[in-house]
């Protein structure tokens, strides 16, 4: 992760915040310390507290983000909302960002504020596995790790250039090797040069999930928890789902529910099951009843629109 | 903090979760750098999603807990309320608690769980100030440090005995040397000896604060940003105050408002109050329109009973 961040081009004395979540997620204090570790001054601003976030963003006069980019822009917009001339230009130079699709429209409105914008792809076993170059248009493979693309299925690797799932060998740490680890992410392996000089071969984004998890806000959600949630009130929901939509740059996780025949006192349990959704996937959504969720409906339906 | 830990009973091998938060505070990163610097290992479970700490908390056989007392004892209740048998004996052996005032009947609480709870004093600009021995009568000062009971208006130092501001000087911190630190905090210095055998003056409790500052759930709260998340209603709000209270072993904040004459739309409002109070304490109140709030109220008014 030093090398990401350093390649992104944190340099030591930046005053850096980092949105990611310090709690019960390893992403925060992995780049805690990694951008410590370069020299950096970091400010652990987490997750949520937007208005806080804006102060100590324009009090401190940082000049380096690292979070999910959506939120980078939430910032902004708080930002301007609050009455700060953000024409004038923010302090902010450079992000290095994570955990969501970064669509080309968010890099350029980004872009638009002075702000370079470079992706890294992290997961919690293997910390930083690929990270973008100033040619941005596609990730690095870390030199310590060995990449193939595979079915998700059958776990065969694929022919070159195959969107397929992202599996990683890693040997580098010695306490715990990981073979064969399958990412759940889709990806396709890019083997050509890059203009930037660097010979390591590139991921070409990545294409979403192997599986029917998805990534909301940042946050894994699994229809399984989903289905958790719903278990403590069998008596009153027929079926449920989650549809996933995206307002501007934010993520909108919506519940729909169908429910039994002649279930009453709606209002208490809208707000005991966003309580259990909270519970159950760390993000806030918003319930809705519904008269019928088709037949055959996935248990969470992405209705995101990349552009 | 170390000593704080390892005077607490904390060793290493030890599986600790560390539920003070690790944003935009720095307890919960102080915490987490203590605890791994003795050998224990540190989940960091951070605030908030009960359930899932719970289930981290039982899947782990975590022994160890960092954090705000009655958290500690929500979590217990939790489990139970999910259905784990806490009287076959939990993991938990050893509670460090700070941040809220331990009453002695939520410590009796703890301890029936067969939980050792040691109190300790700790600042953000200090680290950790005071801490108890096995005795529990009181928090041994640190080494390190110098300390004055004053007064909190004229700053003078008073008899011995007296209640009183904790005033710290601390020059074991080479960069960020401190004289005569206000910590705002009233407490009494216990001079005699103690029957622990260490010899170092004992703080008997803290007693509250010196000005109107109120820690509730841990966090503080000046009367400043109650107005400040009120200025954006100013057509709308006559007067505000907090109304702090415990239901059970929670702390409870009430927002209490006298609106202007003939204002309407109070649904669309709450909301919106709720939220700005949110974004100002970072703290979940519940806004209520009183008729009437009395001439001369506090702006935070602490009806907290700690029995």
């Amino acid at each position: 992760l030093r090398k990401c961040l350093y390649n992104a081009g944190f340099r030591p004395g930046d005053i850096v915040m980092n949105t990611f979540s310090y709690h019960l997620t390893p992403a925060g204090i992995f780049l805690d310390d990694a951008c410590n570790g370069i020299g950096c001054v970091t400010v652990p601003t987490g997750v949520g507290n937007t208005e806080i976030q804006v102060k100590t963003m324009a009090g401190l006069k940082i000049n380096g983000y690292i979070g999910v980019p959506s939120f980078l822009m939430s910032l902004i917009k708080k930002m301007e909302e609050l009455g700060h001339d953000t024409a004038k230009g923010l302090s902010m130079e450079i992000a290095l960002v994570a955990g969501e699709i970064l669509s080309p429209s968010l890099r350029k409105g980004l872009n638009d504020y002075g702000i370079i914008v470079r992706q890294a792809y992290i997961t919690a076993e293997l910390g930083g596995v690929a990270y973008e170059c100033p040619q941005e248009n596609g990730m690095h493979i870390s030199d310590d790790l060995y990449i193939e693309i595979c079915d998700p299925v059958t776990g065969e690797p694929l022919p070159p250039g195959s969107i397929g799932e992202v599996v990683v060998t890693d040997f580098s740490n010695e306490c715990y090797p990981l073979v064969r680890y399958g990412t759940g992410d889709l990806s396709v392996l890019d083997e050509g040069e890059c203009l930037c000089g660097r010979t390591s071969y590139k991921l070409k984004g990545i294409m979403g999930r192997a599986d029917e998890v998805t990534k909301i806000k940042g946050m894994f959600v699994h229809p399984r928890q989903i289905d958790e949630a719903a278990a403590k009130f069998s008596d009153e929901i027929e079926k449920i789902r989650v549809v996933v939509t995206r307002s501007g740059v934010t993520d909108m996780m919506t519940v729909e529910i169908q429910l039994k025949h002649g279930v009453a006192g709606i209002d208490t349990l809208k707000t005991a099951i966003d309580e259990k959704i909270r519970e159950s996937t760390k993000l806030r959504g918003n319930t809705v009843f519904v008269a019928e969720i088709p037949e055959g409906s996935k248990k969470i339906e992405d209705k995101r629109k990349w552009d």
